[in-house]
């Protein structure tokens, strides 16, 4: 059975790797041949477009950050739904509003082609090992073709009724609960430093307290390290809880917790953030308030040509 | 060994409760004859004021809501600090400013009292069996003098340094991230119901995804069950997250996270729902928006007297 991925990010890296283990003959797609250089550096096969990775598919995983871009794979000039054949499968794992996934979902539908609507949730390492959390829903004609897919890829699968969108709907309900968390764990952390208390302290104490969250457990760790590496950007948050904020618009359902949080990721983003991790809205707190956070390991300097720009920037 | 405790609140009582399992003497006082009577029945000695539970005491606990009422308890006519000898200690586990907790213990220093700011996490439960979670700060001489009593009331003891002030600063941090994350949870909780998902369902989910929190695992099923009977009530949130919001004003510290949360807590009480349940944040937003959450199970009626009132209340 031949699985295409299209969209080879960290997430849809990961997700290859996962198919590739499990056996499935698997092709990817990504416009940047860096990503896709490494996709076959995994065993894959690299294909030229969409279109191309979409040829012979019985499922087609789209893996990109959201609604606009699953819609350019499919309907461009090049992309997935013109190639696939008649019971194929669209497995699609953007975030995006329940709504455009209804959308995507009729659109392919008229084509004969099946739609599941499956965002996951679990980062780029679970990703790897083929232990992500899917919300998914669409018909059993598409869980049943896509059963290969989702169990290579996904530790735990729900299967949330036969209705594009609630599995986007629940994806969004995480994506409000994760921002907050984050926002929430760096105010708090600088709070408690700005307080007099160490933040090593903090963490080993609020980790096993009432205000423990998965995501103070796991973001604040890159704080005590001064590790601000993107394991997952400040910009993902900020379309993330975006998404949030314009359904709860359109919905006319009030959000006024997600939206302090959003406005945190968003002057994170415009003090030159966005692209680092996200647990850097603590360092934005920080900045703000002249507090000093743990500062990074110095990195060892390999390379002689960029060593007086590296120095400068330890510096 | 004699313990007093002041303060038989739902906490206070459960910690009384532990000091009389440990075997210690126990002597309590409360305001409340109904919470006096609760306490002589699991074998307290009840005192008539603060300062006649004092009497003899090598440890005064002081479990009551904020630093006013910690003061009174202490300072006022018929307070503890008069009647507590020299070298004994005052254990004071409410919520407070640092600032307040360190004011405290300078007047009690001043009398030769020791003074421990030992404010706890955990709700009455934990506090019964002896497995509260102390975030403490004091002099090595208090540790050591109320240890019999902290080890009695707590599964975990953090030991936050000399200065008072860290305990309470400590317990700040930790009710900030409580109470962003009750009234995140009870927002994404009813969002998500707003886009058609199951509540069961979202909660299934969510207790196994990145968006968990220790709040929303712990307090979202009594929205499951419709049950708001009071475990810990929203006025407590609107009284936590204002001390949170005081401190930080004072401090010079922006917290638009906590802000938020502040004020859903607030509109939760002005609805009339402050003495309820804290998850009542989810009924307020399902109140606003024409949501229907789960009812709770009518309750078997077995008085003649109110029934009528009673029956008012279901329908």
């Amino acid at each position: 059975m031949k699985c295409s991925v299209v969209g080879l990010g960290s997430m849809g890296l990961g997700m290859a790797k996962s198919l590739l283990w499990a056996g499935l003959q698997t092709t990817g797609y990504d416009l940047d041949p860096a990503a896709l250089k490494a996709f076959e550096e995994l065993g894959g096969r690299a294909a030229m477009s969409p279109g191309e990775a979409a040829e012979g598919a019985a499922v087609l995983v789209i893996a990109v950050v959201n609604a606009q871009q699953t819609e350019s794979v499919l309907f461009e000039t090049g992309g997935g739904a013109l190639s696939l054949s008649a019971g194929s499968v669209v497995l699609s794992c953007a975030t995006m509003a329940p709504a455009e996934a209804r959308g995507l979902a009729a659109r392919l539908e008229a084509l004969g082609i099946l739609f599941l609507d499956a965002p996951v949730s679990g980062g780029p390492v679970k990703a790897a090992d083929g232990a992500l959390t899917i919300m998914a829903s669409g018909s059993p004609a598409a869980f049943e073709r896509a059963r290969p897919c989702l169990e290579a890829m996904g530790e735990t699968i729900y299967e949330l009724g036969e209705t594009p969108g609630a599995g986007s709907a629940m994806k969004v309900v995480n994506q409000l609960l994760a921002g907050v968390h984050i926002a929430a764990a760096s105010e708090a952390l600088t709070f408690g430093k700005r307080m007099g208390l160490d933040v090593d302290t903090v963490y080993e104490v609020i980790t096993g307290a009432a205000g423990n969250s998965w995501m103070f457990e796991n973001r604040m760790p890159h704080v005590l390290a001064g590790d601000y590496a993107p394991k997952s950007a400040v910009d993902i948050f900020v379309k993330d809880l975006g998404i949030v904020s314009d359904i709860a618009r359109s919905e006319r359902f009030p959000v006024p917790v997600a939206s302090a949080a959003l406005q945190m990721f968003l002057m994170t983003s415009a003090a030159g953030m966005g692209k680092d991790d996200d647990s850097s809205v603590a360092r934005l707190y920080a900045q703000i308030a002249g507090l000093d956070l743990p500062q990074p390991a110095p990195t060892p300097d390999l390379s002689d040509d960029d060593a007086t720009v590296r120095r400068d920037n330890v510096a």
